[in-house]
C-alpha cells in the first residue's frame, strides 16, 4: 500500500483532446506530470489511475472535466460527464470510477471552473472574489466563481450556448453548433471559424476579416456574462485568443457595447485590467484540479 | 426618542414610479405601510424618513432601489443611485441620507435583488439556494442569489442591457434603450412595446403579434441568464408578464432554444417548475427590503 503523502494533491484535467495528470501542491511544486491523448473512456480512466498508483499517494484528487457534467451531490450520477457529443463519453462516471479504483477522495468540477480556481489562486485573478474564466478554443466554455465559490445550480455555467446577435447579411454562416446552429459557440469557437472560412484558424492571417468578426462575437458573449453575473474580473484564454491583437479588439468592442452605461473605469479606460489573459496558460486546468482537491480537503 | 422595537424591521422599495415603505417582520406581519409617488430625491427621502419617525422604531432598515447603484462597501459613494436617467436622481446618496437622518443601520441593494430575497424567503423560490428574480416592466431588471447570497461584483447584475438576436427583417424597430438601442430592455421592456406599436401594452389584445415577439425576446434573455449563472429557479414578474399566456409562451420558447442540450427536465418537461411567476406580487420589493435588513442584523 502506498502511504498518503501529507500536503500533496492530485489534479486531472480531462479535456476533449488531452488528459493532463499531476501531483503536487501548486505551480512551482509539481512532483510528477503526464499528458496523453483522451481516448475511449475505459482505457483513459485506467491510464489516469495508473499515473496515481505510481505514487506518491496524494491526500485527494481533483478532476476538471469537459462538460456538461453532473455536479449535484445528491444525484446518483454525480461526477459523470452527461450529454457530451464526444464519442463514447456520454454518461461516463469519471469521478466514481477513479474514487473506486484508487480508494481516494475525488472532487469533481468542470475544466473551466477549476481553471478559474487556479487563476484566482496563483494567476491572473489573485485577490479577486468573483471571477469568470472563459476559454475560446475548439468550443467556448465559462467557469464562474462568485463570492469565492464555484457556481453550480441548475447545472453549471454553459455560456457557450447563449445566443448573440447574428447579422446574416454580414455573416451568412449558419453556425457550427450541432444543437443550436448559431449560438455563441456556433459562431465564435475555433470550430466555427474553421467551418466558416474553410481554413484552419491558425492559417488565417492577422488582417483576415475573420478576426474583426471574431472580436465582435467574443465581446458580445462576454458582455452577457458581465451583465448577468457581474464578475470582478474576466480571464479569457483558449487557443483562438492567442491571435495577436484579438484580446485588444475584444476589449475595444466591449467598451463600445457598454456605451458608458456601467459607470466603472473597468468597462471603460481600465478595460485592460478587467478583461485579461490567463497567467497560467494551458496549465490552469490541471493546477485548478489540484486547487479544487486542496480546498475540499482543508 | 423612539425606543427600537425588538424584531421589527423597516423596508423601503424606491421604484422608478412608486416608493413603498413598510414596518414589520414578514408578509403576514406588517405593522405599517405607505405608498407614494417617487418625486424629486430630497422630498422623497424626507417622506421616507417621516414614515419611520412615526415609529415603532425598527432595529434596521433595508432599501431596495432602482439602479444602477453603488454596492461596494469600500466606495465613498456606497448606497447611492449612480447613473440613472431618472431626472434628478443620478448620484443620490439614498442609504447614507436615510442612515444619517434616522440614526439607524441602513442596508442597501437593488430592487430586484431584494425581491429575489423575498421570493426565496416567503414566496416562489422557498428552499432554493440559487435564484434569479426577473422583472419585465417599464424596464428589465434581474436580481441574482447564488449560494444563498446576493450577487454583487463589478457592480450588480444589469441583465436588461445584454444583447439578444434581433432580426430586423421581422422586427424593424430600432430599440428603445437610450444607451444601447436594441439591447434586451430596448426590445422587450414595456417601454419598447409601447414605442414599437405606438400603443399602451395593456391595450394590445392577446392575439396581437406583439406578444409572440415578446415571448421570443423574453426567452432569449432568460436563456442567457440560465446559461451564464445556472440559477435553480427563475422567478419572472413585472407588469408585462401579467399578460395571459405570455409566461407559457416564454417557457415553450426556452425549451425550444435549449434543444435538449441541458439534459435536465427543468429545461424540458418540467419547465413550469423552473420558470415561475412570483408569489408575492408587487409586495416582493418592500418585503425583500425587510428581509435584507433582517438578514444583515442577525
Amino acid at each position: 500500500m502506498i502511504v498518503p503523502m501529507a500536503g500533496i494533491y492530485g489534479g486531472v484535467e480531462t479535456g476533449g483532446t488531452w488528459v493532463v495528470c499531476a501531483l503536487g501542491t501548486g505551480p512551482d511544486d509539481i512532483a510528477a506530470q503526464e499528458t496523453f491523448r483522451t481516448g475511449e473512456p475505459g482505457p483513459t480512466l485506467e491510464r489516469i489511475a495508473d499515473f496515481f498508483e505510481r505514487g506518491p499517494r496524494p491526500a485527494g484528487i481533483g478532476v476538471g472535466s469537459f462538460g456538461p457534467v453532473d455536479l449535484d451531490p445528491g444525484s446518483p450520477t454525480w461526477g459523470s460527464v452527461t450529454s457530451t457529443p464526444k464519442p463514447g463519453w456520454a454518461h461516463t462516471p469519471v469521478a466514481p470510477v477513479l474514487a473506486g479504483r484508487l480508494g481516494l477522495p475525488v472532487h469533481f468540477d468542470t475544466d473551466v471552473t477549476v481553471a478559474a480556481l487556479a487563476e484566482q489562486r496563483w494567476g491572473a485573478a489573485r485577490g479577486v472574489d468573483s471571477v469568470c474564466y472563459l476559454t475560446i478554443g475548439t468550443g467556448i466554455g465559462a467557469g464562474l466563481l462568485i463570492n469565492g465559490r464555484p457556481v453550480h445550480g441548475l447545472v453549471h455555467p454553459e455560456a457557450g450556448h447563449l445566443r448573440i446577435p447574428h447579422d446574416r447579411s454580414r455573416d451568412p454562416f449558419a453556425g457550427a453548433c450541432p444543437a443550436h446552429g448559431d449560438c455563441w459557440e456556433g459562431l465564435a469557437a475555433g470550430g466555427a471559424i474553421r467551418e466558416r472560412w474553410s481554413a484552419d484558424p491558425s492559417a488565417l492571417p492577422d488582417e483576415h476579416a475573420a478576426w474583426a468578426l471574431e472580436a465582435e462575437y467574443v465581446a458580445l458573449g462576454i458582455l452577457a456574462i458581465v451583465l448577468v453575473a457581474s464578475p470582478q474580473r474576466v480571464v479569457v484564454g483558449g487557443g483562438v485568443m492567442e491571435r495577436a491583437g484579438l484580446l485588444d479588439a475584444v476589449r475595444a468592442h466591449l467598451v463600445q457595447l457598454n456605451a458608458g452605461y456601467l459607470q466603472t473605469p473597468l468597462m471603460g479606460v481600465d478595460i485592460d485590467r478587467y478583461v485579461v489573459a490567463p497567467a497560467l496558460g494551458d496549465r490552469a486546468g490541471v493546477l485548478g484540479a489540484i486547487a479544487l482537491a486542496q480546498a475540499a480537503e482543508r
